[in-house]
Order: structure tokens, then C-alpha cells, then sequence
């Protein structure tokens, strides 16, 4: 019996550690997989950094990583949907309660769900981990294990996609070109987007749009004026967007986008910035531009794999940086340096394939 | 032929006077109409006092008034859905372009529409007015002109709503008393709202929110402390409300707002307030609370007519003082001293009942 | 410790029998109630005659009853919500998987959901039953027992209601006034509908609706021509209805519906008939007129309590028949028989209000 | 001047006629165009061939033609946005009146709306042809005419696809590979759908459609049985669809699409067949399967023009003849007989490119 467990904890703000955990013992409802890629996101890093993000305070030690794929080596007892061996991707967030979220199709908004790598919950960086079962989705033979873990990143893009309405023939300006900026824009021409503009103070990142299908790219600077803003992005897209995605959380960009976006479209805020925000509100309201955000996702991981068996996306792009999981605090490190784009940790010993 | 069209003109900020006008001659598609009953909005004030609302700026003598029945004394050529006498309530906006918005039945957001006593287009305080025969619609025989003319509120409040999603079951706090939020109270309740929570300074504004539906009144002061008022509106509600219309458009009642409102739920903004403010936009986007402005409203007199038609709602307590147009000096400045709720002007110098 | 449990089960077609059954034992997520007031449903005596329901088929001996209030006896390790003498109405579908139904808001479709009183689940026509505490909702004090238990058909009012977009100024037609139909109209009209024309075969169940505020009644006849109906139903209501609700399942009926539906309008299917019918599509088609059916309901009790906790409904009238536990087989035979609407059974030997 | 308006024009039933007809001149909202392209639709055969399709009965002579694109050459004195020399799509159905459908955003309901080549309304298959500017729509340099002309039966497809719901990751089936089930194919795939299977009975449309990106084929034959059709669905998509497009108009291909789509999923009726038809109404009501109808489309030219633009999807397989306009007659009979896809008509002598 395999007994190595090789798992990243957070053990107090700066402090991360390669240490070994024991292997769980699944419940009825859970399988036990042997994890293959996990990515790294900016939230692992800030958890590190800062031992918290808003009212999740890391009390005891924590196991990082929640963009994971991995192989089924045991199933529950009243599983019957998944089998050993079977590929699967995981969505980190299981609802503990059926709560009026959950019974609404709002499992993200509820208050008790379990979520991979926020304080309390473990996430999956390591060799062995135990999931909910139905929260974790057959990969088809076409969906590559590290496709399967960047369904997390693609689900946030999905989530603010759906909620921002793009369909056939929209116009969206995304602001920043993250990782976020990026999965939101291979997202939106997915769904249909005619144009989709992106902008971002990196000349760098702005040619990863471009490479991945952006149909503009805009350079920012952060001294540039938010109306000004909002008249060159009407002018290269020849008429204000119908959609605004929001993915930096600065407040200029937030005012950029409520100006910019075009009378009873909508504005998604993704990015997450300070908890007062000052913007031109009046605007927003009198022009019916509709403000939503996103905290996290839900049901996005069978449109994903479907998204992703189709092959006419590839997502691959974005994964700049490959490290076996024993080389995860230099993988830490790199993502912290803001090096790349995705970092992807490796898993399985045995697999260090994408 | 009848020669008198007296009619109130603002001339220019502070100015307004009762002067004649010629009686207009309606086009093929538009309707003749006499007058009877038209109250006095808080913009009509606005315009009067200040000259201009934002960019709309009085630059020629124009007529006020916009929330006004009549009875139908000429039809132009193409008119077949009313004749000479039918009783109508007007709907001040119409679109002049079949644009973008008009197509998709948003037509209050085309640039492009004529909006009674907006710069630069005329308003109907006077005794004979014109306007597009497809903008006025007949009132059933029990429902009176002055119900008609509270169909313009009636309308920003059902507009409010339906942004809003009320519906059976809801639980709904409005903020401010005001003619508009006593208005959304009374529509809230009738598309099924079980529980509406209603705030203002004013207790007599409270009271006539109680004598007019309210579950439960809250009485604000300007130095409340945001985060203290939603705990209030939470206890108060037995839980957050699923919705909150904002009707003050106060920066600290925006904040509690957002603080207040269910996950999932929806705050809509109705006051209009300063053109940038201060929100805890953070709270909104990570607890999904959505946030949408309305412009006025689109395609609600025929759901307003059938909700007074069927006479399970009393507007008529809105209705606090009444004066013959002659006198609309002095009932504008009944308005703009804050006394009462709804001032009507009462045009037909034959029939000054209800 | 309390021994009897009388609990009425269906051995097989045409035989039921009052047995005394052992009192369950709550599960850690689930509540022991006793049951106070449970209704009879059409369904309910279509087993008991039928031994089957479509391809629902009674295998073994299964207790009936799933519209049903009961107090709170006991509650199991993970309930937080309630407390033993919690007053609640019980929700009787439960899904059993969190598939991607459950995921969607839309659990009523998940094919493994557990159902009291469809084979082979058992229902709650007894004393003491156990049910998953989260889909037992606390009754407020205002709200009776009875009340609690007509949720059930209530739901179904709210579910149609709601898949047809019911809102206010909706003008809609009922297609019979059996105890759904007469729920239907109560919730539309709390939905704001300002028109509702209900139509029956019988003199009585129209007089029933006049009662509970049906605006207009339609007596039919069997023979009577759809397309005649439909200008009936047109001329009544001064233009075609938005919606029609068809509660009968009668091919005639549907067809009518389908004819008298305005453009753009909704038909929803409530009534089930037969398996093939035969319809004007091609009618329904180019006037997009939307065809909707509904199974059971999900998300509606926390509506239905609000509802009912408003005091602006009154169901009472809706039981005409009272009966203790111990009389459930004439009870029974009552509904059978088409007398009176709601049959109510009374389960608590220490209380028998309503 | 140019007087040459030479005309393609129904007489009577099976009697088509090329004649002159007067250049008209355009009204103050209105342009006159140059006819560039025209394609050939169903309608346009079966109105010669029969005289009328349902309650459209042609009285008096009317021009042929509504998949249309010209050039503007004249501009009414109203017209801003548009002038002589612009290339533009025509939307072939007006709305004559602000009536409740127009105002509701679904103009394409309203029961006097302007329609080329429906009775009495004269179509665009002629040199020279006006209509109103705002249902002219420019396009942009890298979008052909003929491109421009295909955006009518496009338009079908969108509206078909808009009203079934389909977006990320949505698997469809659609029924019928004519020129309506390919486009809606097309648009299908550039909504996000990531499977969609196509059937017909014709192996060589089958063809068309894998090179046109379906992603399964299904050769059905007239005797094929619903349950087993929607059986065989179910396994080549490894699931029963999201959605069906039904597109033939065939009873048992309707049945079939019932039985086939998901619980809680969409049927679209888009192929008319007869005006009864019996289905498994039951079957869609208990597994809340919507059967939703489309009547033409709206506000499909903007979202059709920026797919177009885009150029991520090729419509020019779907022309497969071109005829100059004097060989209408011959044009129309190559249609008439099933051969090819799409028949383009070119209008201008000048020029007869693409």
C-alpha cells in the first residue's frame, strides 16, 4: 500500500512546507484520487503572503492548491457514477448544506460550502486526496489531465461570462490580461463574442491576448483618465461595448468600465480591489448599465469539459511553467514573481505528463 | 372653436408663468387631446429651480408636466385605436427612432426620445396638448383621469420592480418615503411581496407609508452608521431582504444598501444622487448582489391600467392637494416647500373632480 | 415512549388498510415529526384505485399522504434549524443526489429524487414519520397547521404560475377549477395578475372560484368547439390572455388553450392526460406561443410560507372535509367520490384544530 | 436616369413573371437600393407554386424575393445614418405600428407588420427597391453581398438557437439538414453548443453538414420509430441533448425530438408542417421539456453581421447556384426541384461577384 503523501501546507503567513500527510479513507460519497496537475492561482499565493484573504483567516494548517485534476484509486461506497482509474477534474467547491442556495442552483453563494484551500478546508496539493464524488467530473479521453485542472480558472471566466449575458454578436472589453483576463477571453469568442478587446498595463501579457484571440488590445497606463478610457475603447471597437469584464480590481479601471459600456449592457466585476469603492454610480443607473459579480462559480465543469472535448479551443497556451511537486515552494515562488502566466504542479511520480 | 391654451412655461431658471399657447394641430399618427389632470413631479421642481437635471439644460422657453390624463378631441388621419372622447393617460416618452433600443423594447434608453417637459421637448401642463396616438392609452370607465395622470409614478415604481424581480414571496426594504417609494411600495406588494421594510427621516412620510401597506417602518437618521442600519433591516425582516430599492439616492443609504441585501439578491437605484459615490462594491461583487439603475420605464401603462382597473390597490391616498392649472404658481410651490405627496393641477376648467 | 403509530398504507390496487407501523428513527440530517394534518390529493386516491401512475407502479405496501404539517419530535445530530415543537410543513420530494438537477436549482427533475407516497417511498398519512430536516420548513405563528399542509397543492399553483411568468398586469385563463386550478388562481392573482377567467364543467367548483376571487367564470360543456372557446375566452377578457394554465389534461381543453393564447403568450401544462394528444403546433409555433409543463414544483415552500404568513390569502375555504386518521378510509372514499375540494386528516389524536 | 427596374412577379398562382416595374421613390425615412444579391427561399417557390402558405393569400401581383442585399444610391430626407454608395442587408419585416409587440422588443409579432414577398407586400427581386433606413443595415467592408443576403435564413437560425437557449457547451440536435437546419447549424456552433448531431434523409445534405462542422450525422429514414430515433440520439451524444431544433415539420420527427431532449431542455419548432399534430404532450409536460415555435426572427442583423465579420465561420458553401436575374424563372426551378442549397439571384448588371 502506497504510503506516500507528500502534501504543501501553509502552516502561518510566509510559511509554506513539503510535508507528509497521511492518505484519507474516502467516505460513501467520495472517492480517493491521486492527484496528477494542480495550478497554482493567485489566491494560493496570497495565502501565503498574507495568511488571509478578507474575513478567511488561516487558524491551523492548510493544505494549498484547489485547479486540480486527478486519477480515481478508490470510490465510496454508494459511488456509482465514477470507477478506479477513471480521469477526472475537481470542482473545489461542495456544498455542506442544502440550503436555499443550493436548492436555487446557487451552491457558490452559500454560507457553509466547503472550498479546497480556504481556511479550514485542505485543498489538493499533494500525492493522495478524498472529494465529494459528484463533485468531480469524468475527463474525456481528448481532455489532458492539466486541461482538466485549468477547468478552475476557465469556470471563473465562465461564471462572468454567463453572468455578464455574452452571446452571439457581443462586444466585451476586458480589462486585464491575467490569467482571469485571459480564460474570460477565450470564454467570450467561445460563446459567440463578435469582438472582444483587452487591455492591460503589460505589453507582454497584451501579446498573449493577441496569440489567443483577442481581436484589439488596448495598453494602459495608471495615469490614464477613465473617461478618455472609455472614448478609446468606443473607438476601437467603432461603438461602446455591449459587456464589460472587470478583472483587475482597480478602482480607475471599475470607472473606466461603468463609463465605457454601452446603455443597458452590463458591467461583471471579477478582479477584487479595496472594500470602498468610488464610482460614477449616477451613470451606471441612469444608462441601465447593470453592475454583477462573480464570487467564484457554479455548474460551469460539464459546460468546461464540453467546451474543452470540442477542440476548438486550446487552453494550453497558458500554461507557461511545469514543476514536479517536490519543487513546489521554487513553483510558489515563481508564481509570486508574476513570471508566466499559469504555474502547473505535477503531481504523480510516476505521470509528470500535461 | 375653443381659443384657450393656457399653459405653464418655464422660461428660464426661477421663471415660470401661466401664458397662452396656440392649440396644435395632431399629425396622422398623433391625437388631439384636452387636458384634466397632471401632477406635478419633483424634476418639474428641479427644472424650474435650477434650470437644467444634469446634461438635459433649459435653453428655450419649454412647458412642464409629464404625469397627465386627458380626453381625446381630435385624432390625425392613421389613428383607429381611439376617438373623440375616449379618456386616455399619457405616456411622456416617445421614441423618435426605431434604434437599437427601440428594437429590443428598451426604448427608454434611446438617445433619441421625446420626453414631455425634458429640454427641449414641451410638456402637457396646459389645457390642449398633441402626442402620438400609440403613447395614449384608454382608461377603462373606473379608473379616473387623476389614477391615470399617477400612472407616470406608478410606472417609475413598476419599472423598479420588475428591474428588481419581485415577486411572490420577495422580501423587499425600500429606502425613502417619497412619492416614488410609496409608489414601489404599493407595486411591490401587488406583484406578491410578503414582507416590504420601508426607511425615511420623516414620520409623517412612515405614517402614510403604514396607512398605505407597509409591513414594518424604519425611521433613519442622517448620522446612521451603514453596517448598524442593515443589521436593523435584518432583524427587523427575520433575514436579509432578497431585495432593496433605493429611492433617496444618499451615498450612506447606496452603502446599506448593499450591506443589506440577501446573496443572490438585487439592489435597484431609483434616487438619483451625486454623480460619483463612495459603495463597499467589494461586498456586492463577492456576495453577487447585483446592482441596476432604471431610466424612467418602458411598456408599463398597460400593466399599470390593469392594476388599477382591477381595484385591488388604492393610489388615490397620494393625492394630498389639487389646484386649477390657474393656480399652478402657487402649486408648484406647494410641491417645493415638501408639503404633502402628490400636487395635482387640475386642467379642464369644466370638470375639476378626480 | 409513545408506541402507536396508525399509519393508512396502500397494499395494492383498491386496498388500503389503517396498520400500526414502528416509529422511525431520525437520521443524523433528518427530523422525527409527529404529524398533525395531512390532505388527501388527487394522486393519492389514483394509486389506491390504479395501483400505478404512469410508470410509477406499487411493487410492496407503501404508506400514502405527502401533503402534510407535523410537529417537531426529535431531531437528528446535524440539524441545526429546528428544535424539537417546531411547527413545520413538509416538502416531500428530497433528492437523493446532488446531479446535475440538484447543481441546477431545478431538483424536482432529478430522476433518483425520493417522493412520499410514490412507489416505493412512503408517505406520511400516519403518526410519527422522519424526513430530511432540510425540507421541512418552521411554520410562523400565524400559520396553521392546515395551512401548512395545502402548501403542497399550493406549490404546484406557484411552480405553473411561475414557469409561466405570471407578473403584474398579466391577464390569464385557467383551464378548470378542481383544488389545483382554484390554488392556481389564488397564487396568480397574489402574482398580480389583474384578470382571471377560470373555466369547469361544474356550476359548483365555478361558484367556488367566484368565492375565492376568480374575475371571470366560463362554464363548458364537453362538446364544445376549441376554436369557439377560444373567441369566448377573447371576448371576456377583452383581448387574449397572456397565459393560459390548463389544469384539466383534456385534448379539447388543450387545444383551446392554445388558440386563445396571444402571441408571444404561454400555455402551461398542469393537467396530465393522455400519453399522445393531438394539437394546433403549427399555431403555437408562428405566434411563439410557448408551451410549458410542470412536474411537482421546487423552491416554493419558503414562498408559499411568506404567502400564507402575509395574511393577505386566505385558503381556508379551500377544506370542505375534516376527518380524523382513524376514518382515513372514508376519507378516502369522499375525495373519490368528487365531493366537496381539500379533504383534510387529522392526525394527532391530542389535536385536532385546523 | 436610370429606368431599367426589371422585376421578378407572382401573378397568380404558378404564373411568375419578369417585368418592369417603376424605380420608386424613397419616403423621407426610407433609401432606395440597388439590388445586389438575392437569394431563393422555400417561401418564394411555394407562394408560386400554391398561391398562398396559410391564411397569406396573394390577391394581387406581388415581386418575389426577401433574402436580400443592395447598395444605396438614394437617401429619404430623414435618413442620418446611412448614404448613397453604402452597402447594406435589408431586414425583410417592418413594423408599421408602435403597437405591444414592437414595444416589447418582438416587432416580428406584430399582426401588421410589413413583410417582402408576403401578401400583400412586395419583395426585393428586382434592380431597384426602397425601404425603410432602419431596417437597412451597412456592411462592413470584409462582409459580401451575398454574405449580406444569407443573413435572412441566418437570421432564422439565430433566433431558432436564441430561443432554445443555446450556449456553452449545450448539445444539440437538430432535425432536418435543408438550408434552415445547416444555418442554424452553423449559428448552433457559434453560440458555444460543443456537440451538435444533425439528421435528414438525404445522405448528400449529411454531407454538407459534416463539412459544415456537425459534429454527428444521422441518416433517418420515413419509417423510422420516435423512441427508437430518440434512442439512438441519446447514444451518439453519450446523452439525451440539451436542445432539439426541429426543423422538418414532420409529426414523428417532432415526436422524436420530445422523446430526445433532456428533462428540463428545449424543443424549437422551426419547420411548419400540419396544422394539427399529435405528440407526447404528456411525456414534455412531466419532464418540463419546453416546445417553444419561431415566427421569422428580430434583432438578428447586428448579432448575424458581426458573426459575419468576424469570419469565423464560412456561409458561402451554402450558395451553391447564381443566376443573373433576367434567368429567374429558371433560378426558381432549379430550386423548385431540391438541387443545391442556396440559389443566389444576381440584380446587378454591373456587377455579378459574390
Amino acid at each position: 500500500m502506497e504510503k506516500d503523501n507528500l502534501s504543501l501546507v501553509l502552516h502561518s503567513k510566509g510559511d509554506i512546507r513539503l510535508e507528509q500527510r497521511p492518505i484519507p479513507e474516502p467516505g460513501a460519497d467520495e472517492v480517493l484520487l491521486q492527484m496528477h496537475s494542480v495550478g497554482i492561482c493567485g489566491s494560493d499565493v496570497h495565502y501565503w503572503q498574507n495568511g488571509r484573504i478578507g474575513d478567511f483567516v488561516l487558524q491551523k494548517p492548510m493544505v494549498l492548491g484547489h485547479e486540480a485534476a486527478g486519477r480515481v484509486v478508490k470510490v465510496g461506497s454508494a459511488v456509482t457514477h465514477l470507477k478506479p482509474g477513471d480521469r477526472v477534474a475537481i470542482e473545489p467547491g461542495v456544498p455542506r448544506e442544502m440550503d436555499e442556495f443550493f436548492k436555487n442552483g446557487r451552491y457558490n453563494l452559500s454560507p457553509t460550502v466547503f472550498f479546497c484551500a480556504t481556511p479550514p478546508d485542505d485543498g489538493n496539493l499533494c500525492r493522495y486526496y478524498k472529494h465529494s464524488a459528484n463533485f468531480c467530473y469524468k475527463l474525456p479521453d481528448n481532455v489532458s489531465y492539466e486541461e482538466g485542472a485549468l477547468i478552475e480558472p476557465l469556470s471563473v471566466g465562465i461564471h462572468a461570462c454567463r453572468r455578464a449575458g455574452v452571446t452571439l454578436g457581443s462586444s466585451v472589453f476586458i480589462c486585464g490580461a491575467g490569467p482571469i483576463g485571459l480564460v474570460t477571453l477565450l470564454v467570450a469568442k467561445f460563446m459567440g463574442a463578435s469582438q472582444v478587446l483587452i487591455s492591460d498595463l503589460s505589453a507582454d501579457r497584451l501579446a498573449k491576448a493577441k496569440e489567443l484571440g483577442a481581436d484589439f488590445v488596448l495598453p494602459v497606463k495608471r495615469e490614464d483618465v477613465p473617461k478618455d478610457m472609455a472614448k478609446r475603447v468606443d473607438g476601437m471597437l467603432g461603438g461602446m461595448p455591449h459587456i464589460t469584464i472587470e478583472c483587475t480590481g482597480v478602482g480607475s479601471s471599475i470607472q473606466t468600465a461603468i463609463y465605457t459600456t454601452r446603455s443597458g449592457g452590463v458591467v461583471v466585476l471579477v478582479g477584487l480591489g479595496a472594500e470602498m469603492t468610488t464610482v460614477p454610480l449616477l451613470t451606471a443607473a441612469v444608462r441601465e448599465v447593470d453592475i454583477r459579480g462573480v464570487f467564484r462559480y457554479c455548474n460551469t465543469w460539464p459546460m468546461a469539459i464540453s467546451m474543452l472535448a470540442s477542440k476548438r479551443v486550446n487552453v494550453m497556451p497558458l500554461v507557461t511553467h511545469r514543476f514536479p511537486l517536490e519543487q513546489a515552494v521554487q513553483a510558489f515562488e515563481t508564481t509570486r514573481q508574476g513570471i508566466g502566466i499559469k504555474v502547473m504542479l505535477k503531481c504523480d511520480k510516476n505521470d509528470q505528463t500535461p
